[in-house]
């Protein structure tokens, strides 16, 4: 598209196929965008769409729902089977990622197909602009791809390109809201559903589902009934109707995304029902037409006493929501952000994950850097998100392998023409898709896909130098020890080490003149760690068992204390925070040195943006030194200059 | 008018006039609204307007430009004789301050004028509501009186009512728009010249002159020039020309307002001129009309680093004019803030103020609580005011006698019903009008004044109660020892004890394990305190001699350092923030005694104020006290609960 990033599929990563003759059987749409993504290929690069002596076959060989293909390569002919389109399509983006090995390697025929059914990403953009949140909550990228001013864009072009992106790292749904649903936003529903259809129709063409964001009051604010009771048949019919109108005009329509009794949006609470009687009444009214409600357990008080060291934010999801396990519908989700609190840079596991076995979970990550320095820090999420999928949360199960209900991130792009902002971070978008294909694949593997297919050979190794440590280098320079929350309040950009200290929002570290971090253990704290299963209930119990990362978030220490690093608590700060800068100011050196072998408003875009960062990470090594020093006392020993 | 609190000029107050036979001499547009007044309360009261046996005598014999009247009574007549119309106008709400008095006691001839012939108020107003700042910058009384979403409010009957409400406490001059120019309201110069015109004609019945807020840019971006330069005769023929059309429409034209090369503003730094040259450039465009400029000297660097503790904001202002003394034009005035940081509830005086006598001084106060509570908070401010005005800033010279240029305030007032949002706020405009008439003034007697004109007798003495050591309450709970901006960053409500401590805005308390305060001696420190005269200088450059309210500002000491009170620094926070509470909770109770004696809507709407300032002055003491204590490790000597 012109204008705009071709991100992982510039034209170059389909000159394999384009210079090859391709054979394609089937029919149907997804055949057709199949068929268009060859033919334009060949166009470009000279190859051909054939009926015989194919160097590839793209086949579809029954109408099934499914997802996955076979892959192979004989006596110099490539095949890719499937008995679903979508598999197809898929099958062709995994012979574009291959690229000329594909036509290169023999290969045994092996199957593909994605481990997780749902692999989504959740819009937080607002359709008309929020007095605070603006266009796009959260957003980072511009305006959003959907939404201007109360409108729809209608830029439908851009919406299939961005399609296209999607399905190339495996993702099939889409929700096109914020999960806070104001006035204009809840009229998607019913007299706005036209909008919404014409971006699930740009969307369909690359396999992609839409699902809608709705507000829990929608029977009284659009249906003008007196209660949103979820037991109240006049409110399960209105429900049933409105669902019925919606799913006739978009058939494939993938189902609700609801947050209920979170942050001051209405829920079941209102009528004194469970969530799981808010979401099964949802899900009736889906399941006469294959959808599905995302209920999020991103319930908490967020009206918390800060002197209060009793209430703990983190157990609020577990204590919600685990005595409902078994009580939600087949075609419910319980749709659970996979750390306890909120997308710091580091947390544990949820512990509400892995212990509902009688409940479809999906997982929920941030894509979008609220906390990760919204896309003007490079932060390359992915070895965060493995560790947590690959995460052993109960006896046997990984988390990946515990989200039956799919992987969902809150999405990073907008209307910029670099996708998402910061072009860097265009990584986390297809590590996240290819990451909900496949929970347990290499994130640095697909790193360097991702490397290869957006920038080619030529700068691979500085890019891979540059991105595969930027969390560790993240963290290092921000919130010590997963004691999270050290940000400025409201946007969340830029170091507040007492920003949330003495607020109601939940998210605190007790800083004092002789240690910090939260007790969370059972024996003398919150009893949050006691949540867990084991063994993590006792590794996380002891500051000595527990992990060096996690301390803080886990137990009070004095700023003495010695971590298994062998460093003190306050040293790790003091060293951290410096060694976090040096490797910004390394990376940025690295980048500067790439730029005869990246496209120059790339580059140029990423310079600024590394000179942000760089500005950012040195206030914030200097805040918390300071800050530090100051409560403490205790002199760096190591020579570093704290003001 | 309808709808709208009557303030200080209910209708009772005009029932001693109104029912007596009253002669009035003179003639022209100000005698016409005496004469309105006067008719006015004898229809509604039984009086009469009369040609002979008055009981009072209100005289214009002359027609200078006089504001001094003479008053009194014998005989059983009240004569008030003034040679110009305003003098007449103040002359008349004189006697309606002294009631029945008035009318009772016999009294020699007294002459009244005021000691500073520019009394002021600035309205930070925005023509066009501002992304941040919104309708009124720093304003906490509902919308513009004199604009609404980029238009003018037309509603000019509400203006002439403030009008009245200002000329009885004695201002005699309003800037109608915010000293921060934005697009909307350069416009105001030149082509919505008109609509500055309206406002004017509805002031100028009460005496009040109106004046405009420029922008510095304005032949660049109104004019089309390609230069501000104050020097370049194109410029300077830009501004004469635009000066005397805005004189012509508005023959009694105050002037401008000008916030220059301040905060982002543009200014003559850019042309390498000096403010003596800009502002002269000003005051010569409106030196043909009888206009005079009034040059904010609130310049400093915005962009400060935290780490660097040589550079002081305080010392700022003085650095910069200083040096220009003597160089100002005569009708140029240089607006001075009272302290040198920016309307902290706790500041000393500016020490600018005193240091250049052969210059036109303004003294600029904050009537809107930006800092002081946002008119959620009871607080009066005139004792603070009277202190700064009597204080003796240079030899045989207090403040008052310095402002030559005369005495200015941040207004308070917007369109909400009580017009200042907290009813009791009203105390504090009404005060800065009479202590700018009299800057020696006894701040409690006008008080007294203010009570018995707005609520009568009845709830006086509760009243008196709630106000007047409400300025010292306020200053217990909030930031202790002159230590200044303890506050949330962006819109300055509520605490956030390190807000502003690593930010760019000079606003720092230095705050560590061992002590507070910032070290502004010459001895060792940023050398603020040498900019005094003597005694102060001396006075201030010592934790010995300095006075325990100003110590932090001063100094930087430790927690345990012993005050003139005989407490530690650390107990005195302590206590402080408890009895502050406890003076609140009893200022409570005291307007609740008070239902039966007061206006229901009054009572309600300040009830409802008191729920929030108990709140939020709680959370004051919790945060302030959990702060030093977390920090300091020292514990509270005396039970009380911090947490």
């Amino acid at each position: 598209m012109q204008g705009v990033d071709p991100a992982w599929l510039p034209d170059e990563a389909f000159r394999p196929i384009g210079t090859r003759r391709t054979l394609i059987r089937g029919s149907g749409p997804l055949v057709d965008t199949v068929r268009g993504e060859v033919a334009r290929a060949c166009a470009r690069f000279g190859g051909a769409v054939v009926q015989d002596d194919p160097d590839l076959v793209l086949e579809l060989t029954g109408d099934d729902a499914g997802e996955g293909f076979t892959y192979g390569r004989r006596d110099g002919c490539t095949t890719v089977t499937a008995t679903g389109a979508r598999g197809l399509l898929y099958g062709l983006f995994h012979v574009v990622r291959l690229g000329e090995t594909a036509f290169l390697e023999e290969a045994e025929l092996e199957e593909h197909r994605p481990e997780l059914a749902l692999r989504m990403l959740d819009h937080w953009d607002n359709v008309a602009v929020h007095p605070v949140m603006g266009q796009v909550e959260r957003g980072y990228a511009g305006g959003s791809l959907f939404w201007e001013d109360g409108r729809a864009r209608g830029d439908l072009e851009r919406v299939r390109a961005y399609g296209r992106l999607l399905a190339a790292c495996g993702i099939n749904a889409v929700a096109v809201n914020n999960v806070n649903v104001h006035a204009a936003e809840a009229r998607l529903l019913t007299d706005r559903l036209e909008e919404v259809a014409d971006i699930a129709g740009a969307l369909r063409p690359y396999g992609i589902r839409t699902h809608l964001s709705v507000t829990f009051a929608a029977p009284v604010v659009l249906g003008g009934l007196g209660t949103a009771d979820p037991l109240d048949a006049e409110v399960r019919a209105w429900w049933a109707d409105a669902t019925a109108r919606v799913c006739s005009r978009i058939p494939d329509f993938g189902g609700f995304v609801v947050k209920a009794d979170s942050e001051g949006q209405p829920g079941p609470f209102a009528y004194g029902r469970s969530h799981a009687d808010g979401a099964n009444m949802l899900a009736a009214a889906l399941a006469p037409h294959g959808g599905t409600v995302h209920w999020r357990a991103f319930v908490y008080d967020h009206h918390q006493d800060w002197r209060d060291r009793t209430t703990d934010r983190a157990r609020a999801a577990y204590d919600h929501f685990v005595p409902l396990d078994g009580e939600f519908a087949d075609n419910a989700v319980l749709q659970v952000k996979h750390g306890p609190m909120d997308f710091q840079v580091r947390e544990p596991v949820s512990p509400l994950i892995g212990a509902m076995p009688g409940t479809r979970l999906a997982v929920e990550l941030q894509v979008t850097q609220e906390y990760t320095g919204q896309q003007r820090h490079v932060c390359w999420l992915g070895p965060m998100w493995s560790e947590v999928l690959r995460f052993g949360i109960a006896e046997g199960s990984s988390v990946g392998a515990s989200a039956r209900g799919g992987l969902v991130a809150v999405s990073n792009v907008g209307d910029d023409p670099f996708w998402t902002g910061h072009p860097l971070a265009q990584a986390n978008l297809y590590t996240f898709g290819r990451l909900a294909w496949e929970p347990g694949a290499d994130p640095y593997e697909v790193l360097d896909d991702w490397i290869r297919l957006s920038y080619g050979p030529g700068p691979a190794a500085g890019l891979r130098s540059i991105l595969d440590g930027s969390w560790r280098t993240y963290e290092k320079y921000t919130a010590p020890l997963g004691v999270g929350f050290m940000v400025q309040p409201g946007h969340h950009y830029g170091p507040g080490v007492d920003g949330y200290e003495y607020s109601p929002w939940g998210t605190y570290h007790f800083a004092d003149r002789d240690g910090v971090g939260v007790d969370r253990s059972v024996a003398s704290g919150t009893g949050f760690a006691g949540q867990y299963a084991k063994p993590w209930a006792e590794v996380y119990e002891s500051p000595e068992t527990c992990p060096d990362e996690l301390l803080l978030f886990f137990h009070h220490v004095s700023y003495g204390h010695m971590l298994k690093s062998g460093k003190t608590v306050i040293q790790h700060i003091y060293d951290t925070h410096f060694e976090g800068v040096v490797e910004v100011e390394a990376a940025r050196e690295v980048w500067a040195s790439l730029a005869q072998l990246v496209d120059p408003a790339r580059h140029a875009r990423v310079t600024e943006r590394f000179e942000e960062q760089l500005r950012s990470a040195r206030e914030w090594r200097d805040q918390v030194n300071s800050y530090f020093f100051r409560k403490s006392g205790v002199p760096d020993a190591r020579g570093w200059v704290i003001y």
